[in-house]
């Protein structure tokens, strides 16, 4: 190790990495050092930069909190958690894309046909499909849980102003593998600008804004499971998400409607939809595990 | 971009970054998403081992304090800090080697043949030598921070016992280039495994010793600055150092003696060297900027 050199400093690294090390870590160390070191070599790193990206993880550190997680932002705006979706991503089903950080668990169950609208302000979307297997056979049981914001832009639990679970279900589908519910439009919004990563987009020249989207996570029994986002085709952000999420298979039309006809009666709402309202139609395909 | 796909996300995200962007970020930043998105792409990175990876940068953060950074300790033992000080060392002069994190500013000055060593135990130890320029003169006014740990492993700072610049000192060459002064041996020691380095190191069955060394930098007009350390060449660690700071030339010898027969006249504690002492003798050379 004293003749350590730049050439030689990447063997050096794995050399420490005792035999008995699990070989699916070694692997994932070894692609990491090397891809870092030649990262150091092939830029000439100088040790301002190298202190100035240290001091980026700092400050990102600093700011993040359990619920507000800067080193996910950083792996979000940088592509990496869209190319991890990608990777894990079967061919034969509908794709992943990002489960951002605005989750929760514990939302109520609604039944199919079921209202998310309530108070909302905002145009009214009736959503609907069905949960598939990749041989197109309904899934029956297929659990959905779905979040999106309000028509501010901001979802439960970054509004005080929203109650609790607003705009947050959990949805069961029947023998038919349907679901449906009446909700308002997603707005697009801005991922947080206030920390590293804001620095990092306005270095580079890039906005902040996600298009507009509905968060799904879908899981049935004997398939894997699917965490995803669907957008719609008139958001003018879809060309430009700043964390890479869009998927051409993840892209639905908002049909303009004015009569319920074709509505299936299942949706409570029904009778109570304004003059004017949104359809989506969008099935999931889920890949067996 | 909703054509984004696992091989086309590396030129969406250069695509992002507007035209008018520093040229150096530019060049920075797509050499930064080629390596990072390749080693997603090459590993098939599993979102478990995404998170796990968060998980440990989240934890770096909870653990650092402007005294203890622990991102810095990351870049250390990846080997990433001593590869940034060799591509920006120049072929002629003494290689630079880590600064590490106990640097302070503000310790007192201490003239050429001064003692260090006041109450501290260990082996008693004379470090002499020139400051030169790569052409063999000596640089005259050239100004050194010299600080290493107590007998203990420990530096003052991090050990409540130690007083104040404790093995700290600033010294500035006379026209002959020399400095010199007596201290005791510096011993090796273990960086911080409390935290997610630690975790990395036990998983890979990596030790946290460092091989003990004196720390220096060099300063004179005209001349690059140079950060670096010297080890001793009998230490039990010099060839695994954990954090890669070792180079052949950085290592010197403890010359073990018992006769102060040679030993300059400058040195203010010559009279009082205990029986058997080690001398060391080095020489910096600064390259000219």
């Amino acid at each position: 190790m004293r003749t350590v050199s730049k050439d030689t400093i990447t063997q050096s690294f794995l050399d420490y990495v005792v035999e008995e090390t699990d070989e699916r870590l070694k692997f994932i160390l070894e692609k990491l050092a090397h891809h870092l070191h030649d990262f150091v070599r092939e830029t000439d790193l100088t040790h301002d930069e190298w202190r100035k990206g240290l001091e980026l993880l700092y400050s990102a550190g600093e700011i993040s909190t359990p619920e507000r997680n800067e080193f996910v932002l950083f792996s979000d705006v940088l592509g990496l958690s869209s190319l991890v979706d990608m990777v894990n991503s079967p061919e034969d089903g509908t794709p992943s894309s990002v489960l951002g950080p605005f989750h929760v668990l514990g939302a109520p169950d609604v039944p199919v046909g079921g209202d998310l609208k309530g108070e909302n302000e905002g145009p009214a979307v009736v959503v609907g499909g069905r949960v598939l297997t990749t041989g197109g056979d309904p899934i029956e049981g297929a659990q959905l849980e779905i979040w999106q914001t309000a028509d501010n832009g901001l979802y439960s639990g970054q509004d005080e102003k929203q109650p609790e679970y607003n705009l947050r279900a959990r949805m069961t589908t029947g023998a038919d593998g349907r679901y449906l519910f009446s909700t308002v439009r997603p707005a697009p919004y801005t991922v947080p600008e206030d920390g590293p990563v804001g620095e990092l987009l306005r270095a580079t020249g890039r906005h902040p804004w996600r298009p507009s989207h509905l968060h799904f996570i879908v899981t049935a029994s004997g398939q894997r499971s699917l965490v995803t986002e669907v957008f719609p085709s008139d958001d003018p952000y879809l060309d430009e998400d700043a964390v890479f999420g869009v998927r051409e298979k993840l892209v639905m039309e908002y049909q303009e409607r004015s009569s319920t006809e074709g509505i299936s009666d299942d949706l409570a709402i029904k009778s109570d939809l304004p003059d004017k309202f949104y359809v989506v139609d969008f099935d999931f395909i889920l890949s067996s595990v």
